[in-house]
């Protein structure tokens, strides 16, 4: 062994006790007559002195030792003359008898401190120095702990960890699906997971009653928006429920977690909110509710009155924002500007000041009378000192650019405290989706997603209009998990299938297994996912799911540490049997 | 939610509860007067009465129900008239009021029952099924609390869990690597791990201290033997340890599985035996200890003496099989045709009967006097009964031959108590083999184990005779768990690579990324790594470990359930930028 305690154990009751330590040189400052070194390992940092006086020659040792080099180092703990008390070990130092180095280091290409100043390519390409930094290694003991709770409440509820296959079907629908080449099957291909649900499915029909998983996940699409091609879900599926039962069960890891690793009590229930209410009241399915600035509908009161520009528009709606009616001219431009991206994709801003003496001021004042902003205002409970912000256009846009424009204020107003939690279900989803280019219908979670028994009637008269009995669990504006009851019965699956336009062989070439199960005893299930990374991300009060992955995919899905993806040998091709395309000219 | 209880809970202390069930069901009786049915999910079983005198509408419609429907009953919990007190819920039945079809069942294809009569082709087929029989379930949920027993462990030996990539870098090395394309870099792959080896070096190289990960490995070759394409491992790597200190800290983790999983207690260190001696007292470097019958070399006694078979031959040696003198000759021939099996090698099988009157009896009497004998006895410390089993030809193939003769004396004489553990550590295995093919030395390990430090000088000299800081651990003949103190030195690294004829731009190329993270100040570090499925087997007693996974592939890599691997489409390979090579004719 290399040392006899950590650089994070040892005290004031360790006084005049010989340890040996190792670890890293965070950083030394020679003050001449003494000289201190920071060594770090995982657990803390010792600070070190040598004495110019008493050990001269320790001392020059000491002093060329160089950052980030590897030492290990006898000594005595002593009483430090002046005390850190911002560190469990900063009442102490070692006075060193002893140095030997395990292993040098060139000067890191950026520094290992809390804040860098490695840009993020760097730090990728580097990223076992990146994992050095306090904040890499705090993500990193947060998401260890998080698995570990999330492993300890599934299984006390009685859930079984079962791992899945990684290496499974690939599937003609699976457009975004990983293949991975046979070497035993010349010509044949695994696919990777999207995720394991057909197989959690089977394990209900196998009678295993609570599965759960801590499980990678592949797609192989474009990495827009924060992702990554293998991420990390928690996987769960149980039989013999309703809805209500998924809700409660999963709502009970979620406060379970929130409980023994933040220490923040989530009280009472978790708000239930309609997909419908959602779409209307905050312009999207992951509303971030720890807010209010709800969308209003003005439609009925602002078409009608003679400004052409609500009067052919589908929809006009609008946000309040409390005590902004003193915002300047160009405060309002920036807001124009933020709408009208096309991103945000509005045509332009109507904005109505309720002035703190009553009277209002807008940009549409010839248009409408001081009764009709009257009227608005109180559509939203405005006060006098309030800025009214409204869109108009086609209904569904005008929505998603009015719940976007709800967060940036949101966020302009400091109302997006990290320190607040606020988690809400949100449910009653659509079945289906049409899509426009498609001219089909495609299901919004996915084929196996039970419609609500009372809508099932109006699968063939009205698919849009079915709901589903999915969920998503939502946490301040992040979609942190979403599941669905399943369908259990071979025939309405086989109806389901036929909906979202399979043919008959289709359907049995992709999922006859799943089908054949069904015939033998399946039973009711369902079961929800949640995306570790994001949940992790959360919990941190990062942003980005990179920073609470060790090693992560930059946005072209490579890891530019290892240089992968890379280029295969023809002869490991040729094994495969297969070639690379010649490149058309 | 479909039941108030699960059928596993229910006993005497619920009489005249209302209760609601749900599950298969298992069997049913009809005795006329009454039918029951045995109900069964993953808790247990729970009997459901229906009496013909008082509910006989009742009672026909469970008279109907077939094997494996999934059914939900409201009934009253009652004494039961016969108990059964070999279960929980023997003591009670469901007085049944109500009965719901949830799902029906086809006649299985194979009975589910403890005992199936399905083969394993079926049963494979049909995995969701098989999964249902108790040994399945029993398998899984033992698999279940090893995976949480090991992370507690080893929490609490503060070793963090982290995930390393699944998507890496494909390695002309790696001829056994699955490679998967990238769509977004065409023409470029990745390769899927087979172990995180270099990412957990990296994590030392960060700081981590202590790693660990139960984690799906890959590996695309003949499944000889009893291996998958795809395994999990318990993947574990220290920082700032030498061999003693991972020897003892994982003998804690097994001695910790053995306690709580199987209340067995491992007392006392687990013994160490080098490699030499393994070979030349097993045959093999896996020695089952739970009995001895170790193998004696007799080229010294043997040879010279005029019997040309072992004068001819680089060793002689053999085995004592305690009080089977008296074999047959039908019993010897047996073990003839034993040894000379291809896959044994043995040319023949030489044997000394050392009779219960003191006198000996043997294949090459008229080469060899008793006194010959009586030396020979004496160095195996036969007794008279025994019988001393003897081959003979070229030291390795000899030894090893001897190795499987002893093993399947082993089993002839019982010696192979499946209820007894005999745990060991392997060490001081070589560092290199010679490969007589490619005229080169391979790591016997894999190129980062480091050398003994006593032995690095000879890594110029006599490669073949360096000793690696490698170690095995064997439970039964099994190798559960194998790994090595590193290299953590850039140069040595370097010169490993070099000794194993890699050129310096090979080196560069594959493992570029860890030789430059060993210029940043690499700490001393060492690991192991546990095949999670064997480990599963042996606890479970288990010959295969197919029946400790939940869904295997077969000999051939497929699954044989969703039939994988399969043909994917010609768009999707074009995305890939690959196609099918064109079979020659």
């Amino acid at each position: 062994m290399y040392r006899t305690h950590t650089c994070g154990e040892l005290n004031i009751s360790n006084a005049n006790t010989k340890v040996v330590l190792s670890g890293w040189i965070q950083r030394s400052r020679d003050l001449g007559g003494m000289t201190f070194i920071d060594l770090r390992d995982r657990y803390g940092i010792t600070q070190l002195a040598f004495n110019m006086d008493t050990n001269s020659a320790l001392c020059e040792q000491a002093r060329k030792l160089g950052r980030e080099f590897v030492i290990q180092v006898e000594g005595t703990v002593a009483e430090r003359h002046s005390k850190n008390l911002k560190i469990p070990t900063g009442e102490i130092e070692i006075i060193v008898d002893k140095i030997i180095i395990l292993n040098k280091s060139e000067i890191p290409p950026f520094t290992i401190e809390e804040d860098t100043d490695g840009g993020e390519e760097i730090r990728m390409k580097y990223r076992y120095l990146d994992l050095r930094r306090t904040p890499m290694l705090n993500a990193l003991k947060l998401r260890h702990k998080m698995a570990q709770e999330t492993r300890k409440y599934l299984s006390n509820e009685e859930f079984m960890e079962v791992e899945t296959p990684v290496l499974i079907k690939s599937t003609p629908e699976g457009a975004r699906d990983f293949v991975v080449p046979s070497r035993m099957n010349p010509g044949e291909f695994y696919a990777l997971p999207q995720s394991p649900q057909t197989f959690k499915q089977l394990l209900m029909v196998g009678g295993y009653d609570r599965y759960f998983q801590i499980v990678k996940c592949f797609r192989d699409e474009d990495l827009r928006a924060d992702r990554q091609p293998e991420f990390t879900q928690i996987d769960c599926e149980m039989a013999f429920v309703e809805q209500e039962d998924v809700l409660n069960t999963f709502e009970g890891l979620i406060k379970h977690m929130f409980r023994v690793v933040m220490n923040v009590e989530l009280e009472g229930p978790f708000p239930r909110m309609s997909y419908d209410e959602a779409m209307s009241k905050y312009g999207n399915d992951k509303p971030d509710i720890r807010f209010g600035m709800k969308i209003r509908d003005l439609s009925d009161v602002a078409k009608g009155k003679g400004f052409v520009v609500f009067d052919n528009s589908e929809f006009v709606g609008g946000i309040n924002a409390n005590g902004c009616a003193e915002y300047s001219r160009k405060q309002l431009d920036e807001l124009t500007k933020f709408v009208t991206k096309p991103q945000v994709g509005a045509k332009g801003l109507v904005w109505i000041k309720y002035n703190e003496d009553g009277t209002f001021k807008s940009t549409i004042d010839k248009f409408f009378t001081e009764e009709d902003f009257k009227l608005w205002a109180a559509k939203f409970n405005a006060k006098p000192g309030d800025l009214i912000l409204i869109l108009a256009g086609a209904k569904a846009q005008t929505l998603s650019a009015l719940g976007t424009l709800r967060l940036e204020m949101g966020s302009l107003l400091n109302l997006l405290d990290k320190k607040v939690f606020a988690p809400l279900w949100v449910v009653d989803f659509p079945l289906l989706e049409w899509d426009e280019n498609a001219k089909r219908f495609f299901a919004m979670h996915h084929p196996f997603t039970s419609p609500k028994p009372e809508d099932i009637e109006k699968l063939d008269s009205n698919p849009g209009d079915v709901r589903a009995n999915a969920y998503d669990m939502v946490i301040n504006g992040v979609e942190v998990g979403g599941g669905s009851i399943r369908i259990h019965d071979q025939k309405l699956q086989q109806k389901m299938f036929k909906t979202l336009g399979f043919s008959d062989e289709d359907a049995e070439a992709q999922f006859g297994f799943l089908m054949n199960a069904f015939k033998y005893g399946a039973p009711p299930h369902g079961g929800i996912a949640f995306g570790f990374d994001r949940l992790v991300s959360l919990f941190a009060g990062l942003d980005s799911i990179r920073d609470v992955i060790a090693f992560p995919k930059n946005n072209n899905g490579r890891d530019i540490m290892i240089d992968s993806p890379s280029k295969v040998a023809k002869e490991a091709l040729d094994e495969l049997n297969l070639e690379l395309k010649k490149k058309e000219k």
